[in-house]
């Protein structure tokens, strides 16, 4: 039956809404951020325009019983948009549409397709504010955010996409549309379907439009960079300053080998003995901000700063951010594989799982390098290696010692991925930290939305060993 | 079966965990704080002191078909703890231990029947903050709080209680006892189930304990009361304070109604003009308080208010507060029913609301009093009549009117509960709000977690006509 699929959507959404075999840009909807060397071309891409034509999409596949992979930017890391299991992808990337922003209500509604650094742009040009910020956002769609309950630095302060999100149009397998959420900010009339859709990953449905809360504009901010000899002053820093009830939109932590492979990239001259940076961004009354910028930063010589930068004004803030924002590049640049993971654990075991991903490190002799949302414990621990990255001797270990670092980080109390999802790339290591029977009830609420298990098969749960049992 | 439900309970659980069969306390079980004349006794009401023994209350009732209504601390607003298929009660009231805070982690671990006040007094004492406050703080429990995803003036700023929740325990019908969540800060790796379980009002499972995330302590405040001469002109200032960049964590708004019953009360005396008052609240950095505060009570001023008290230590700061915090209790005082609404529009047409309740009350009758949390569009319309409660015909005539609110708030977009829920009350009237394709899959979720409808029957989802259509 799927062999004609792809001459079945030519005829009832037009030629125009494929990327069909032979099509050069076929094997791009087989790819995303992930670092794998595999890429899994669909038979082809739907590149739909308005929920009908998503919803025609999932009707004929379940018809027919094709798999369909929802996607949006491609910028994910773990896999999530590819169509491991074949048959097509349903691309969002044409929806992108701003279709509302309201600043009496303070909400806006928006195709899934919209870049999440335009609606940014869109909605400041109106003094408002749309806090999640993940490190793709040049890139990266406002429907993936949802998708992957995406994060970021000021997600300390503001939260994750999840507490922005006040209403969805969702497309279901099988075509049935459902509108669900409210325009309100608060609203408890019906059960939570909007937060149960939010990090699925494109497992329970389609997203087709998005109803989003908006803040007002922060009318000012500060950032400050602490330089300290070491992680355990970093950490215990940190700890101060939230004891003295600070309470900064971005608390960002880097360890010694961030700063070493970012130093020779930036402006600023690092001190010999840095060993550890502390990012800080308040935001509030422009009255306040020079005030509040010098006491932390004085702060933070009490806490044994080697050395503090700070700034209010935005070019000058953007050069103090320059030390964090450059050290995902420089890996880049330096090293031939580089495989981000985003553990998660409670604050108060940043500073032990740092030192167990050294010991990690040690055992295996694979480089790291640490940085991440030190206020939320969500560390991006970067596993690097210039060996060859076609080997799979070579790939086999980078697995293994990304496994040793998620034994350590459940083994605090953490979770495997703090903002980047499951996927396919951790899917399969979901049983070091859920027990078996919550796994269960998961299978149970995506069989609730998608009983043929056809939407985006294969990702976030574990196979089954033995399917036929359940 | 369920005639010896008692003596079944009393064996397995001890005499000493049963209100039974003619005991002083039994009646007590079959009412809440809605304003309905009738009660409805259980056949008993179990005493449950450890997740164990939710469960085995679970187990035996969903064997021999027994109806389980869960009750909290029995604060409820909307008749949701109220067992009106019969059965028995299920309280976690002897439930009280918290079971750990820890600064560290900016998190505590507490049972469900702690009270919510008791929660905020024991993290304040060590300079930590849990932001949601229900004006029943000093008698609501935290389980009753997610039940009904509790909101509060500060929810403006800091959201409502699902922001707080990160893991729960749950008790399913049938004994089975679920972990969800996570203990730290951010995490993606599990859908959602705990943001799933919250404001499902006890249909989905009973709670047994929670983790609760915390936050640094704000070292300061500042509260601010604009008196203004009516509602479009204090309604035009919250827009204009808004636009401005302010994130108050309070921004409370009452109509002149409210303002003529509270006048009497308190020791501040209003302008004989006064027909509407703003409370704004802020906090931060206690350096930067008294400016901020001279500046927020400037800007009243420019936007016509016609007095402005303000305050930044915390008995000024209570004197401020009084003429809001009275109003409820004045208005109890006033009137032998007081049927209290808290629909929800969206923030911009606040003003338009409160000029429809008026026309409601013109209309019917019926004298109103509105307050509430404006910032978030969430307004508590009070109905108010000093006829006899017990006559049907008044509360008639009160719930058409209550109806004729819902329509205009629905019209507005808005929604018929920002916080107190739906349980018996506003069950009927959802279908003015809701599609019964979205009622249909919020059913299909229930079912998932409780397939025979044992578990607080009759609540949250309008009676269905013909059930074995289904």
């Amino acid at each position: 039956m799927s062999d004609d699929i792809v001459g079945v959507l030519e005829r009832e959404l037009g030629a125009g809404a494929i990327v069909g075999p032979g099509h050069e840009r076929l094997d791009d909807y087989g790819r995303d951020e992930s670092p794998l060397p595999e890429f899994y071309p669909p038979l082809c891409a739907v590149l739909v325009e308005s929920v009908d034509m998503a919803s025609a999409v999932l009707r004929i596949c379940a018809e027919r019983k094709v798999p369909v992979t929802p996607r949006g930017a491609g910028s994910g890391m773990c896999g999530g948009a590819l169509p491991v299991a074949g048959g097509i992808v349903l691309s969002t990337e044409r929806m992108k549409k701003i279709l509302e922003i309201d600043a009496g209500d303070l909400i806006a509604r928006v195709e899934p397709g919209v870049i999440t650094g335009h609606l940014q742009e869109a909605v400041e040009a109106q003094q408002l504010f749309y806090p999640p910020d993940p490190a793709s956002l040049e890139y990266c769609s406002i429907g993936g955010n949802v998708a992957t309950n995406a994060g970021g630095p000021r997600a300390f302060k503001y939260g994750v996409t999840r507490e922005y999100i006040l209403g969805l149009e969702v497309a279901l397998m099988g075509g049935e549309v459902l509108r669900c959420g409210r325009r309100t900010a608060k609203g408890v009339t019906s059960y939570d379907l909007v937060a149960g859709f939010v990090g699925t990953e494109g497992t329970f449905g389609v997203i087709t439009e998005l109803l989003v809360k908006l803040l007002p504009y922060p009318p000012a901010a500060a950032t400050i960079l602490g330089v300290f000899s070491d992680v355990p002053t970093a950490g215990a820093a940190i700890n101060a300053l939230l004891r003295d009830g600070l309470r900064p939109r971005v608390l960002e932590l880097a360890d010694k080998n961030s700063v070493d492979y970012v130093r020779p990239k930036t402006r600023y001259r690092f001190p010999a003995n840095a060993g550890a940076i502390v990012l800080i961004e308040v935001d509030g009354e422009p009255d306040t901000m020079t005030m509040q910028m010098e006491k932390i930063g004085m702060r933070c010589d009490d806490l044994g700063a080697i050395d503090v930068l700070a700034a209010t004004e935005p070019a000058e803030r953007r050069a103090v951010w320059e030390a964090r924002r450059l050290i995902s590049p420089a890996l880049k640049e330096g090293w031939k594989i580089k495989v981000n993971e985003d553990v998660c654990v409670p604050r108060g075991r940043i500073v032990e799982m740092l030192a167990r991903v050294d010991r990690v490190s040690a055992e295996t002799g694979i480089a790291t390098a640490v940085f991440g949302h030190a206020g939320d414990g969500n560390l991006h621990v970067n596993l690097l290696s210039n060996d060859n990255p076609d080997d799979p001797d070579v790939r086999a270990k980078m697995w293994a010692a990304a496994e040793q670092v998620f034994i350590h980080c459940v083994a605090l109390g953490g979770t495997l991925s703090g903002e980047h999802g499951v996927g396919l790339t951790k899917r399969d290591y979901i049983p070091l930290e859920q027990s078996e029977q919550l796994i269960g009830w998961q299978r149970k609420w995506k069989a609730m939305w998608d009983p043929q298990g056809l939407l985006n098969p294969g990702k976030r749960l574990p196979l089954q060993r033995n399917a036929c049992s359940e």
